[in-house]
């Protein structure tokens, strides 16, 4: 006995829950969990199940396709673990958190590697066995130091690329060459203080709450489609880098909670949202 | 075009979801909104479906009857208002959140009367055009008192009793009454602190959160299956009667949340806990 | 013996607490709760002293002002309640939640009367037997219609004003003539979403978290110093709408906390933020 | 100029933070945060204070214990690091989370050693070059194996022990060595679910809200006083081995979050509860 996930998004029409099960009953497969959800401004379809028995994904697909309307995404999902190359810049802590979850299982991931604009991280990584690649910005141009980023992360061929507190904006090309699969840790609630030094920003606005935001890489800055927030109650007596100490942990945890939705294949993009089932 | 829903509850089987689906196609009914749920461990299914279209509750339900396996339970429910008794002692601000909440429109219930076993809260119910009884439960027994509500409960016949910081401890004989049908809540975060003055264990046990928890009533104190529960922070500057305080808005964000569910048919009781659709 | 809280704001000095804590010694004053900060970066010293005993208030306030710094605040505040007036338009649940607590005695609050520029609260208003003004902004221009304002708050001499759910913004002649004592709710996780339609901003931003701010009005929208702030989770199945009634709870609750703060004088002013001792 | 903390304890008494703060205007001290407190039942008086300036430790302390009353306990503690042995038995997340942040100087701790009963974490400890004991509790008595420990602890004088997940309940003789100085995670929200297998208890109970506590460890099972709580929601999908997985991420912020407190000196013991300051 296998199971997969499949994932289907398409225009709504009635009778698609009835149409997809019935295929699925057809083969003989047996839904162990199943969300869906249509959204009503768009009449966007979409359906994460969960199977199990003996797959045919060939036939299965095919089956799909005949019945699923124009403009339809469906993809059928194993259990191999996702892979990922990691940026970062200086900071551990999410580095750090995401090492331990894979370490002690909590985070079924496959780290190909880590790349750093810096090298203050490679002895963190090495002590988990990983290839940490330091590719330093200085004395190269912004596009030459991304051309060398992409070249090394080519020979991993990741399914999502995770900046780890990576403190560099990454350029539109760099963007396309990985819609929807570069995950960024902002250390702010966005849309607030989007940009340079949320803390600091959130501090001189006197904020009660801090928080944190993953979310997918798009062009514009800080504006792609939110994964997950969290936040944390601060007061008057945390200084800005109070704040970003206290933001560490809400940081980390945002990240960790975010991969572990992608892991399990629940996020689906809706334009500049996302759709968790 | 009318809204109703559909919710059912039978064992699993194979190809269940394609079943009732493929019925709710072929009488021509769109799907708004789908959950299902199968636990593992006792094999039950469960599923919310919201519906619209032109309806034939009859023909429908006989379809559902022939395709559910044995032991199935199946409802269709309409858009009206879901009607309650609320009991009280003689704490208003659990019942004065409920008041508010149905006068502001944010709950959508019909408040049939306010019961309580004390005067406390009869001018404020009152304000709201609503009847209060008075039963003192002062020179009867607690047979008599209990038989005196609920004389006066049955006159309304309520869809559920909703006990808004009621302060008595209702007979198995009462409870059988109305099963499942019965809204406590309780001023802690259960199972921690059962029975009385739970701040006050609270306060003597050093807790640093306190709770409250919204719960069907069975025949056991405090032991019936959870709907909801809320925290909120509290310190050592704070003695019981704080604690009190600060809990009374966590107990009625909790109860007013609790039916909240209720009201939208997304509790369902599974033993003594909840699945929430 | 009486209880009363000493208030003191002035510049920092090395043995500022050891001189005032002196002189309340030798009036014969208990100390039952003390709170101190010192903001490093202005080095403003901020302390609240709850005392116990008996007050001769002016040499107390005469040998404060000989021992303090120049530019120093001092007030020493009895237990009288607060008195307010509070601004609506339409929406009832932050006034009625407001109204409520002060019924059941949560918060130690004088309501002195509500204004509102719709009719729609006056009945909610006149079942807790307070005064309700209608002051119509329609027919009148804004500089008209913050008089008639100012004229109807003028007869009450309030403390402060509450704008629960006020959807007006105030000119600055308004603001000043009650600095610091004008206190909003802002139904955003500030500064997130300043200004109009804020859940109709968080829906189009896809957050998965919302929030509502109680802040000290100034001249600038939004902008002025922040009391209390508090949040709620939302995911993709939220409309705008949803996110707006579910934010009528996170709206009502943090606008009441940060009245419970400032009516027990815990709130200083400093600068655009605040000290919260 | 150094920087000091002075924590004191005693009978509370009229004038007592005059008489202290005098002292330290005295020694010319300059106080920079302080905090304290005075419990209404018991009548103890707490106090927090940091100072800055050159200290003559002997006669600061020589004039506090002329000034404070009979029953007074006063320290004046340095910034030197505090030194801890942690104890762990096979989970990975506590101890990893220590160390990570050790590491990334997000926690001022000095990890002398990890002790474990099983040699699972012996790796993941030296990756951070630190000294592993395994001492195996198999083929020796209870008594026996706390005696190995406590040899082993002893060499390193630790300030602090942690119990990162240590699953075996240590009895009175070895509690009596380090009186409230034991720190322990308990993996529930303490009172509910004491003892073993709190996951499996919350999941038959049915609760919508799990936790993790961090209190120092007592002859009395789970009863010692509690440093910080945290919870995290669950719902009906979560089995006990979701709610086990969810519950990770709370144990280990709150054992760290209560390490932090303990390291910057502001947790008291009081009774079986604690007061921060």
């Amino acid at each position: 006995m296998e199971q997969k996930t499949l994932l289907i998004e398409c225009p709504d029409s009635k009778g698609l829950i009835a149409q997809i099960t019935n295929i699925c009953y057809k083969h003989q497969l047996n839904i162990t969990r199943n969300t869906e959800y249509v959204d009503p401004d768009s009449g966007r379809f979409y359906m994460r199940t969960q199977l199990e028995g003996i797959f045919n994904d060939h036939t299965l697909l095919l089956d799909l396709d005949r019945a699923l309307p124009r403009g339809s995404e469906r993809q059928l999902v194993g259990t191999a673990k996702k892979r990922v190359v990691i940026l970062v810049t200086k900071e551990a802590h999410c580095l750090g958190d995401i090492l331990m979850k894979v370490f002690d299982g909590s985070l079924e991931l496959d780290i190909a590697a880590v790349i750093g604009n810096h090298p203050n991280l490679q002895a963190l990584t090495e002590k988990f066995e990983l290839p940490y690649h330091f590719i330093d910005h200085q004395g190269v141009s912004r596009v030459e130091h991304e051309q060398l980023i992409l070249t090394q992360v080519a020979q991993y061929q990741p399914d999502y690329l995770v900046l780890a507190k990576f403190m560099r904006v990454l350029s539109p090309d760099f963007v396309a060459r990985y819609p929807q699969r570069i995950i960024n840790i902002h250390h702010s609630f966005l849309p607030a203080f989007i940009g340079a030094h949320p803390y600091r920003q959130a501090f001189n606005r006197g904020v009660k709450i801090i928080g944190a935001t993953a979310h997918f890489v798009t062009d514009s800055l800080d504006e792609g489609p939110i994964i997950k927030q969290m936040v944390s109650n601060v007061d008057h007596t945390y200084s800005a880098k109070d704040m970003a100490k206290a933001g560490r942990d809400v940081e980390k945890n945002v990240l960790t909670k975010a991969l572990e939705l992608v892991v399990e294949d629940r996020v689906f993009v809706h334009g500049n949202k996302t759709v968790i089932l």
